[in-house]
């Protein structure tokens, strides 16, 4: 849920919330909402720099969505008129012919006042917005869009383990994935010091929890990973120094750092991450915590390619299923994003 | 030498580039400049939280100059007067009876435009400023009040190391000392990227002389341990995160980590390190690039006090004399600035 709206807030004299997702439609099988599944008819709409879209990325790939839902990537650097087409020849997305994103919430409600988030997923033939509901994007490529995975693609949102998922992931997003933002966009010491409390109490938990399964919940890779890795990942170029969550690195704790190699290592996870998106997006746009906007040449990141051993502990990535196979050609992510 | 003069060029659109010391008077053995050694004439004033200043806190402790000269202490944050001793009974300090450290330099020179920095040396008498050469000072220390010198005081500058020293230190204040705020300081991202590359190309080439000799030259602590310690030790508390020194934290070389630890551990060293001073320092001065004056509340300082096993390649920290007694009861490092 990168908006400029969230952005902006940081900057007040408020404490840092988190704009809820206006558009809340659902696509879903039986299409009651308005919108049925449907290959090709949807467009996904992503910055590889944001956490909450990259969830979608990561599920999209394990889940072999890819031909029927395609995917725009957005500039890492928004502008005022928030996030922009501009990587893109001549400027536009070569599907949805605009170039803003905010063209797509207009053509969707004219003069809606909230922020621009992504990610977004956007109906082709009317152009218009259909959801940028980032908590259930994932949750519904996983259970309504099950007629268009691809041949072994994981049961990522297991019936048998749902209640443990949520429970899981709620801890999570409050005190990791949006953590992180309230430790770095507070605007007092205490409340940036009760976010980076909650930040590591919970770090701990999870190392400790991952210190003998593989992964979250269960023996496969669930959406509980996904949420978790997506923060992890940007952990230590990112939220240790720019948001100040620096009681250590990630690479320090040699329980996470393991878990989230094994992830990044993981076909679907490491392929959709570009640590240069993700560095220039909060440098650069958060310039009311960074003023001088510049980007720091650290960390170094070749450790994320270095074994990690946690197949050792056994766990079944995929489950019944598969790996996916590479991302199509027009999505590999450009030497200066990876390690 | 850390001056509001400084402070502020940083947010200035120019190179950021240190500001020479004004007034370079010595003391010296034969009083050549008006200021003869002296016990008890002259009052140092620091900063705990500044690198230069800390210097001379270390090479007064090693060499047993407490009784002889005498220490002010300023607050942590500077106003728009500059340093204040507002840490003392009724915001004066007790022996010069002044408010901010600016009243002896204006004493010594009435209109001085420059910056006021620390180290500084007052004579008592006279209430004024003599020095806030930083790089001479600490010399002076080792080798002009030898008369004052505590019995078993170690030779920190030796004659015969000399052209040694001179050239270990001179790498190290363009690359290391100052290299971090260069990089700190940068305006724009290519001057970033030129002081960041020099902090660790420097880093890496003492990390590799270090590896096979407990000190920098010689068998014994000189003052080229001393100039590189004050930047170490502030390195990951401070320069990694606010200065953008990221590729690696002090703690992630396991050569140099254990170095800085070794001296912290040693009598004179970590006795004198204030690290909530520092951080309250740097992070709520700079707002330049801090704006927010949030104090980050890591890093884990703990493993400052783990052992370091440097014994292990000899040495003989004090040559043929005597580590330093304790502080004196006054100057001891409250609880919240140690580890």
């Amino acid at each position: 849920m990168s908006s400029a709206q969230s952005g902006n807030s940081a900057y007040g004299r408020k404490k840092f919330k988190r704009s809820p997702s206006h558009f809340t439609d659902r696509i879903t099988a039986d299409g009651a909402d308005g919108w049925p599944v449907e290959a090709g008819r949807y467009r996904l709409v992503v910055s590889r720099a944001c956490p909450w879209a990259s969830r979608a990325l990561i599920s999209r790939r394990l889940l072999g969505l890819e031909a029927a839902l395609s995917l725009a990537v957005v500039d890492p650097l928004q502008d005022d008129r928030s996030w922009r087409f501009t990587l893109d020849p001549g400027g536009r997305d070569p599907v949805l012919g605009i170039r803003y994103l905010s063209e797509a919430y207009d053509a969707r409600e004219t003069g809606y006042p909230g922020g621009v988030s992504v990610p977004a997923i956007v109906d082709v033939p009317s152009g218009r917005l259909v959801t940028n509901d980032y908590l259930q994007i994932t949750l519904d490529l996983a259970t309504e869009w099950t007629a268009l995975h691809r041949e072994g693609a994981p049961d990522l949102y297991p019936e048998a383990l749902r209640d443990e998922i949520d429970e899981v992931i709620e801890g999570v997003y409050h005190d990791v994935n949006n953590g992180v933002y309230r430790a770095g966009f507070a605007t007092d010491q205490q409340e940036y010091e009760s976010a980076y409390r909650d930040v590591f109490r919970r770090l701990d938990w999870l190392s400790e929890r991952l210190a003998g399964r593989r992964y979250l919940v269960g023996d496969t890779i669930t959406e509980a990973d996904i949420r978790l890795f997506t923060t992890l990942v940007r952990f230590d170029p990112v939220y240790h120094g720019h948001f100040k969550c620096n009681r250590s690195k990630l690479t320090e704790d040699p329980v996470l750092w393991a878990y989230a190699r094994d992830l990044y290592q993981t076909p679907g996870f490491g392929d959709t991450v570009d640590f240069d998106h993700i560095k220039r997006h909060y440098y650069q746009v958060h310039t009311g915590i960074n003023p001088t906007a510049i980007v720091p040449a650290g960390p170094d990141l070749s450790g994320w390619l270095t074994p990690h051993h946690r197949d050792q502990l056994g766990g079944r990535p995929f489950g019944d299923g598969t790996p996916p196979g590479p991302p199509p050609e027009a999505e590999h992510i450009p030497p200066a994003g990876r390690p």
